[in-house]
């Protein structure tokens, strides 16, 4: 089966909006072996709407789209589809109904105009939207089946879901595209895909094949495995093999092959280990106090943290020796190793964390460009301290350094 | 002058990447007052990419194709125009010298393959590429000009630039979509739009028109106006005056109404008046340290901030009484207080902040429900102390605190 997605709405022709929903409308359909073939976005125009529409209807097995549902002038997808299939439009007495009573539910009085949601091209079949006003439609016209969808997503999703499950799953052979991820931090992507390439570079054509996508997005790599397979038991078979393939020889650059971020991989581990943490940041500012604490739970494993920026902030509340700062700078790594000792004996925790570096865009010199980040993780299994060089703008220092200091501290509890 | 963008690239029909290259392409053509009617995505088919340009070639002003210039077999886009255009494809020597210079400059040996991007449909101009190899290539037919530009958003943007300024501005009159965002928090959408709808409804049909857009992110709203005019300047006149009315009419919820964050809005309040600021966070978890130290400069008036996950932190490393813990209990605006006065005792500083709740997803209970977070700020010019009940996920209620205690922060700043 392949397909088309359709996005309706002037506001995703401005600079201020994309349509995402074109992504989760792809997950879903790949996993019952639906291919995207075209994504378009038109206007509020009946006219461009049309054209798409005319131009899709018996070439293409699905068209969904989205968006232009609601119950103003400006809502034209319903329009431009009776036009199309030149049926006329027939009001639904029971969306009407329906519709009114929502509205009385509210204490409100339906006005007219939202009638207009309440009409169907004949012949339409009428997809129930159990978060908001707008009911989705469905029709089939030259062998292709026209999905017309609410645009917002949390209307638009459970909408899809039942159509997927009643509609289009029960046509297909159970073949799809099923996923996996691997999460890899600390290594450059030429570097990760010349390792990996030789690896995933057989897949293409084994018996269940597996397309292989590198990414790579700020401080991480992530690798999608697609296997496309008859079903969902062979996919898995053939992903949990590569998966383990790669992962294997990849070593511990693979911190993540079940979805989980690197603060939740922290996590589990500091849990698994009865550690409690506690971090002392300078240039990333708070930043891996956040993403540690961004996990639901955290709070069983980390005790605290200090943001210290100014040299007094080190010193009386960290401890750190006014001449050690003196003597190698406050970006060191006897720096870095002070506050983090500093912190272990205040907050009395087993790990902790101390970061210290120029974030930019000011304050480097040329021994210690901007970018340059001490990083000192001490753990009861052992220590690591280490000066990174990262690039890029503050944002993607505070972001690297966290990441580095999580990565390192993820290695030393691996090798425990 | 009107304009459609096609995104070429089989990569942007999977769950992964979505096109963001248009949104800039938009902003930029909007500004030479050429509007977007039509967005397309094709995969890596020669068929589907000649099949849009056909449509298009003749039907509209221009046509901006973004990616598929590389040098492998799946870059197709040069491909799909010469077969529109019925045109041979010629090796443009000056083009495949510049690349083998290229490769040499690096130390390396260009390959055969390279030299597919020297390939020129016949009558088509070649457009510079500083930052990459692929040049991008711009032809005009049947009074529709067509610019191929690669996809990487570092390699596309001079280029997209270049060609505006050298080939597209010049045919216009000035006229263009110009604008102004203003940026509002602590209020919801409803209101906001009830409130400013009467003031930006009469611009539309004012001489210079003025277009308004609201849109609700995290814990903020923004109100986008686009002016539409004969030239920068009529446009900045409208556009001045439009801000300055709203603004007036909306108050200080506005925060910002010239590009500026709320942590760049503060920062500058702060350093107006010379006054430091410490920080105290328990449920934020160091969300509000990192978003003030994401602001360059921000060393100059941030000193120190501490995440303070445990009752044993707070108690022990910020003063909090034990007892006060024990009758209100740690999520009370008594501990919030405390925590904001332990910071200041310590840090020395002007302004503190303490923070305490409960983000989630566990710890909730019927007097205090998961969102519930008190806030205590303390500045010279006064103190204030709130609890708020946030809807939504951890991550929202993170966000939200932070940007509850600037903007607390930011109105007893105002006021003095």
């Amino acid at each position: 089966m392949n397909a088309w997605i359709v996005a309706v709405g002037s506001e995703l022709l401005t600079p201020f909006r994309v349509d995402t929903n074109s992504l989760a409308i792809t997950e879903r359909l790949n996993t019952i072996g639906c291919e995207i073939r075209f994504k378009a976005v038109v206007g509020d125009d009946v006219d461009a709407l049309a054209d798409v529409l005319k131009r899709g209807i018996g070439a293409v097995d699905l068209i969904i789209c989205t968006g232009g549902l609601g119950p103003t002038e400006d809502d034209i997808t319903r329009d431009a589809l009776a036009r199309v299939l030149d049926v006329p439009m027939d009001l639904d007495e029971a969306i009407a109904e329906e519709l009114k009573r929502r509205f009385e539910r509210r204490g409100m009085v339906m006005q007219a105009i939202n009638r207009r949601q309440a009409m169907v091209p004949r012949g339409a079949v009428v997809l129930e939207n159990s978060r908001g006003t707008a009911p989705g439609l469905w029709i089939e016209r030259e062998g292709t089946g026209i999905a017309l969808l609410p645009g917002p997503p949390r209307e638009m999703k459970p909408m899809l879901e039942a159509l997927v499950v009643d509609r289009l799953a029960p046509k297909t052979s159970g073949a799809g595209l099923f996923r996996r991820v691997l999460k890899i931090t600390g290594q450059p992507e030429s570097e990760v895909d010349a390792r990996a390439q030789p690896i995933y570079g057989r897949w293409l054509t084994a018996p269940v094949p597996i397309a292989t996508t590198i990414l790579a997005v700020m401080g991480q790599i992530e690798l999608h495995l697609s296997a496309s397979a008859k079903n969902k038991a062979d996919a898995d078979e053939a992903l949990d093999a590569a998966v383990s393939e790669l992962a294997q020889h990849l070593g511990p650059m693979v911190y993540s092959s079940d979805g989980r971020g690197l603060e939740v991989v922290i996590g589990d581990l500091l849990r698994a280990k009865h550690f409690s943490i506690a971090v002392a940041e300078s240039c990333s500012g708070g930043l891996l106090s956040s993403r540690l604490t961004d996990v639901p739970g955290s709070s069983d494993y980390f005790d605290r943290g200090a943001v210290c920026y100014s040299n007094a902030a080190k010193i009386d509340w960290l401890g750190v020796p006014e001449a050690l700062i003196a003597a190698h700078g406050a970006v060191s790594e006897p720096v870095a190793r002070a506050m983090a000792d500093g912190m272990r004996t205040r907050a009395g925790s087993d790990v902790a964390i101390g970061i210290t570096g120029i974030a930019g865009p000011g304050g480097g010199t040329p021994e210690k460009p901007v970018g340059t980040v001490s990083i000192a993780v001490l753990t009861p299994n052992g220590d690591k301290i280490r000066t990174f060089q990262f690039l890029g703008g503050r944002d993607m220092v505070k972001f690297q350094s966290a990441q580095a200091a999580m990565n390192m501290l993820r290695l030393l509890l691996l090798d425990a």
